[in-house]
């Protein structure tokens, strides 16, 4: 079992990403810490209520940063490609929300649990890295109680809000330094690896054929996003980042990952925000990453649906 | 009645701010906060109690961020000019430390602090903007509550740890940016100030003559000081920068100071962490900071020396 | 006819350049001119002069800047993955020389063709842009006189001698940053095509069988390049980067090209000298550069060939 | 006989420098080279023409850089404060032109210039260092030919375009930094001291009382100059900055200076072009720059009026 927290800002496929969290049966996913991002923190964490009540997931959720460390806010919503509506997660009709926030800040909630836990625990972060890096820095003894970073964010190749950079990291550069500077192992899911992960038709049917409350929501949302992601990028299948953080915990044998340094770009210029990383060794600095390089499609979507169909 | 929190990171100067702080009546202590920056947090935090505990200072004392929020780790004692002995506060012997921590993060009790009062509160920084960024950026609510921020900081002449930076702010100079880019008024004691408000033979020759306990601290530490300031810089009278910061909170009359647009330097180069003020408003920027320019040095002496003449 | 001026720093795969350049008989050579960059510009001259000698090419040769404009020098032969060996240019035995400068400076020589020519000139550079872009500052009327500069350099995947950066735009980032922001329409070979454009043994046989003085010098060349590349970068086959320049400007057909904007990045930080290719047109910035993506392999050295057979 | 070549953007203190530096007896003026910057290459080519007119200055004249090396335009009429006119030299009725230039790039001339003296020669540029920084790239061979540079430029307290940045470095920072960091002997005259150099009233008359052909246009020039700066810039009696360097040449026992380190701030943020100078030696950077602190205001002057009686 590995001991998780995930850190999101939902986001149609942070939602996913819970999805598969919670009904995996080699993940202990103890809480949810919610930051801006995809939106602002009062819509993202409403998502992610929301999400919780329609999946009944019954762990601590906590809202966190409303805001990025050093940057001016700059939210997904606001950049080039709006791709989630206006709720943040548009597509599905979720009835009254049930789940409850624990009412502590989420840079506490990580501290406190990290703290407490006799096991090691892995972060696995989603949106923007506001809460990680805030609760390493406060608490610096958590690190020696964190197993590893797992995280969606980057890119070695073109970003997708600025030639250089991915969303969730540009959203907040310098936590992104704290995170990757920090000693700890990093896994790194960049757009490099989840344009992979499309959502085909062949998936959306696929998941609909389960048949379950968990699918119903898997198929609503996918079909908004895969008719977002078609307009404002051209994608005919929708990219769905997030939830490759969760399948490589369990089944790191579907990924190719590259061991280089990586280091984030915290000039404030074209290059801000960007992952440079070191795919071809042409320094000597430190193997902090592994990235990601490419999935197994279909052993990747099968273990998704292998957990959608654990939803009664 | 002006209710403060006082941020400090001791260092001989910042003693002396606490030791006018705590009896001045028009100023209302509410708590220290400690940061690193002098030396590191376990040293500021001993010399913080023993400061408290010979003055008889009785407020929560709070441990805070032990490293800068996004740079790496700059100690004063490691750069040019170690100016505080190997206890960071050299020159006094001070007994038993009876003075006793809260156990509560300095972030967090600013924050509570700050939201639980019905007055606004000023902050007074004399160290790194460590605590006093995180806790702008983790609970933004405390902007509306906070009156201003009086610092000790900064230069918009030449630095002593740069050509271009103050050690306060270069020592946590994204911290200083939240700081200086919260839209609260901020009153910046640079260099440019301080080094007028020099501690002479005959300042010292004055307190000694009030021959109390806190006066005996008062010598003790600026002969100590005067010593190293020599030795480093060669200054013959030690510069006294962080009770600039208490005095102009009563005593703003005895300063100069010019309001105009201030922001920090935040590129990884020579010109890290400075503080770029317009001071002949050359650009169209909002005015964020009153930059302190000259002091009536026998006006800034004889309210120091009031304050020690109350102590018994 | 396309007239060219062909700016190099030898290097073998220059040499290739100037091979296919000197015998196609679409291009009308105009003359040479050679920078520091491979190797210092004593040695990048001599290695021209050998090249032309050897293949009885009678244009004007000009030496050039022996620096970059702004920076301090970087040679290749200094930095990760020396392939050009002692000389810059090992592996094939010249004889003496009898080819001759201009004794003008090649600045001064750019200039002066340029503005004496009726017709507009393309430039074609495939080492760092110093000469160019000292030439467009120096006299900035010739921008109306150049019909185009199609170059050797940059990537928009990783770089070669940083994670970021290509060498000959990483030698001289001030001067790409004044050609790519020179309003001129640019056509970028960098990495992601010229590793493409590699010379394998059955590359290698073919030019051998033709049999002649320029397939000699050919084979001489790319049998020690391609020992040094597999040394130091694991290739296989050596990329044969710079003769892509020449072959595009007779055949287009065989490249597909992304039309974006592209900028250097000139923050003195890891990202220095990057090309910011802006690949999917995430911003809205104006569109100054032919970017290439893919190449005919086949097509490519089958021109290549088709020049060579020309030499008696 | 201190041999010179003058290098000016005219504008109204370059005017007086070329004054001084025609008629003082220890001064052989070589040459005039000519750079935008006050105004267009255009009109600070003909104001150039006109003060050699006037004065019946016969020396070569050469137009040079009409921008900077690398960095957009910028010019100091679009800058705040334009103090010099429509013309750029506003305030006297110059007459026909009958001065003419060499024909010869201004960057040539000072190459050839300097390599053909058997004496080494002093660089004087009192506007951006563009045509300077060329020719040290384009020919570093003139850097054992060069006995100095003393130039007007620069600031170790606040700027007069930015709040870190003097004009003439911020026209150009990367020629500055070519010229910096050439190894050559600096001598700076920054605002801290040009500003020292004022044109009182009592200056003026004493100018006038001499009654002369370049009294008249002194005291013209300076009479403009005076309701400019008051205008833009609050001063009572305009500084006159560019001839401080010609008098330091020949009476440096007038001037106080500091030895130290000075670099050029090359981020592209508000630090841009700043001169950053390290008058208290708290880096071990090498001492490059002599930065002029004090001047004597009535030695100064003196040393004009004595170059101007000589006049006829």
């Amino acid at each position: 079992m590995t001991k998780i927290i995930l850190d999101v800002d939902p986001g149609h496929d942070d939602a996913i990403a819970i999805m598969v969290a919670h009904k995996h049966p080699e993940i202990d996913l103890l809480g949810i810490t919610v930051v801006s991002g995809n939106n602002s923190l009062e819509k993202t964490l409403r998502n992610t209520l929301n999400i919780c009540t329609w999946l009944g997931v019954d762990v601590p959720i906590s809202a966190g940063m409303d805001r990025p460390i050093v940057r001016d806010r700059y939210l997904s919503c606001d950049g080039p490609g709006d791709v989630h509506g206006e709720t943040g997660l548009d597509g599905h009709d979720f009835g009254e929300i049930t789940a409850k926030t624990t009412g502590i800040h989420a840079v506490e909630y990580i501290i406190q649990t990290v703290m407490a836990s006799e096991e090691k625990i892995t972060l696995v972060p989603t949106g923007p890295l506001s809460n990680i890096g805030m609760a390493l820095r406060m608490e610096p003894k958590i690190i020696e109680k964190i197993e590893r970073i797992v995280l969606m964010g980057g890119a070695y190749g073109t970003g997708n809000v600025t030639p250089s950079a991915e969303f969730n990291l540009y959203a907040d550069p310098e936590a992104a330094h704290i995170v990757f500077s920090s000693g700890l192992p990093i896994v790194m899911m960049g757009l490099d690896l989840t344009r992979q992960a499309s959502c085909t038709q062949e998936v959306s049917d696929k998941m609909a054929a389960i048949g379950n409350r968990a699918s119903e929501l898997f198929v609503n949302l996918m079909e908004f996003f895969r008719g977002t992601q078609k307009r404002e990028f051209g994608w005919d299948a929708p990219p769905v980042h997030d939830p490759t953080t969760i399948v490589y915990l369990t089944n790191p044998e579907l990924y190719e990952t590259t061991h280089c340094n990586c280091q984030i770009g915290l000039s404030h210029d074209m290059t801000y925000g960007r992952t440079v990383c070191d795919m071809h060794h042409v320094t000597t600095e430190p193997r902090n990453t592994h990235v990601a390089t490419k999935i197994d499609f279909d052993g990747f979507w099968e273990v998704v649906a292998e957990t959608i169909r654990r939803y009664n």
